[in-house]
């Protein structure tokens, strides 16, 4: 079993040494708590609610900047895996991505691919596919946010064996029917069943210009059951699950089903689906 | 608006002349409560706990059976579209079929894709896509249960410009935590907001051969919300929601963002995913 914690934090829009000494903070609490995995949110380095790409650029930080340096300090220090949304600046470009570090340092960085609404007027999209990383918790994976709705990418971490998908989010509020768990939540859970792959979304609260937020971190198992987490918080909190990582290499879902095995590769179009096929049976 | 009624009923095991009086009941309570679709259950016509296909073949009706004319007369008469799971007979095969039915007659018959447990030691699996069948109340598709599950296949209908998905489903109960909504429901409402195409899964109730079920008959909007259903009950009931099915061409879920648009059809390795690309970036 691993301890994972996901730190629902606010970030202060535009300040990346303040949020460094923020997420320094948080991490440390969250080893404090067990945790072996640390997950933080989207653009966690930076905020989120930019004008356009100039704008983000001056948040925005090297995958060798400072910010990296500080969380791959933080990830030795105390022998954790840590996950984490930031700003990245890549000569002309800025792309919303996650980092993946672990003691050694930056294991992988994953740029954003599906950018959610503004996001496209202010960043470049990925073209990566999510990274599997070997860590000492288990082979991990990462994407970001609107990604997660999409389960032709989920399927790619999944059935190259990644025993956890770890997803920093920012899950902007929307109008929802009273009592009803959030459509995020449900999608990841969703997610996590499908491919009995445990996944954890790890959210952000704070108003920024105008912006509030789900605060919807959940950590779920590999049959996508909610282990932690909270909706419609407000409130900076650092949730924690022991998590299963061993579970998902069994796809099996009874005595002779298996979720994975069980996809009929020989129907399935390809990806693009250029032409659907035989709709409506001659009768 | 379109009046949807899911009707979770209790097939009689093997008595497909029960099962047709009870459906008929059904269909024209459903009819009195305004329902323009009427969904029934997953093999409704035979029950479900077969042995074998040699039992199986003794509850089976080829397609133009005496259970698809009495569906047939009913949708006829009340002028309704009717979608309802039956034990189908081909020459040789026994399918876990769901029938497509309107005014004119039979539409479309599906043939279950993805066989759950046992069901591929009693059923030939179908190879056909769910299919698109312009009613009077809309484009529909259909797919069986376990189909559900794999978000490969709902693709296939919502971008073919299906308004709502109707399945046939029955669930059988597995332990749960305390609390948490039926996984099978969560996978409903997920396939219904990543594709923004209503879905409706009609459930069933009734102990057969030491199987109980969900009884998690659920209606959802194009955006996964619940409408009607309930779950983790053993009563027959009928469940009527008013679908918006006009909603479902509009695939838009903020002022740029697009949930089928924003699919990288471009970065999607094809259906087979023979080899995952590039996994763990190089630092």
């Amino acid at each position: 079993m691993t301890v994972v914690a996901a730190c629902q934090l606010a970030p202060t829009f535009g300040d990346p040494a303040a949020n460094r000494e923020r997420t320094a903070t948080a991490v440390e609490e969250a080893v404090s708590l067990g945790a072996e995995l640390v997950v933080l949110p989207e653009l966690v380095s930076s905020g989120y609610a930019f004008e356009d790409a100039a704008e983000a650029r001056r948040s925005a930080e090297d995958a060798d900047g400072e910010t990296i340096a500080v969380w791959s300090r933080l990830a030795a220090e105390h022998a954790i895996v840590l996950v984490a949304g930031f700003c990245e600046r890549a000569a002309d470009d800025v792309f919303n991505s996650a980092a993946v570090i672990d003691p050694t340092g930056l294991r992988a960085v994953y740029r954003k691919v599906h950018l959610w609404e503004r996001e496209r007027l202010v960043f470049s999209a990925g073209d990566g596919a999510p990274p599997l990383v070997e860590t000492a918790v288990g082979r991990i994976s990462t994407m970001v946010c609107y990604d997660l709705e999409f389960p032709e990418w989920v399927r790619i971490p999944a059935l190259a064996g990644a025993q956890l998908l770890v997803a920093p989010v920012n899950w902007p509020a929307s109008p929802a029917p009273e009592g009803q768990r959030p459509a995020e939540v449900v999608r990841v859970q969703a997610d996590a069943g499908v491919n009995r792959m445990p996944v954890v979304a790890c959210d952000r609260v704070g108003d920024e210009r105008g912006v509030s937020w789900v605060g919807g971190t959940v950590l779920t198992d590999a049959d996508g059951w909610v282990l932690a987490g909270g909706w419609s918080s407000d409130a900076e909190v650092i949730h924690v699950a022991d998590l299963d990582l061993a579970a998902s290499i069994d796809k099996r879902v009874g005595d002779l089903s298996d979720i994975h095995a069980d996809r009929r590769t020989d129907l399935y179009p390809t990806s693009s689906w250029p032409s659907p096929p035989r709709l409506d049976r001659p009768f």
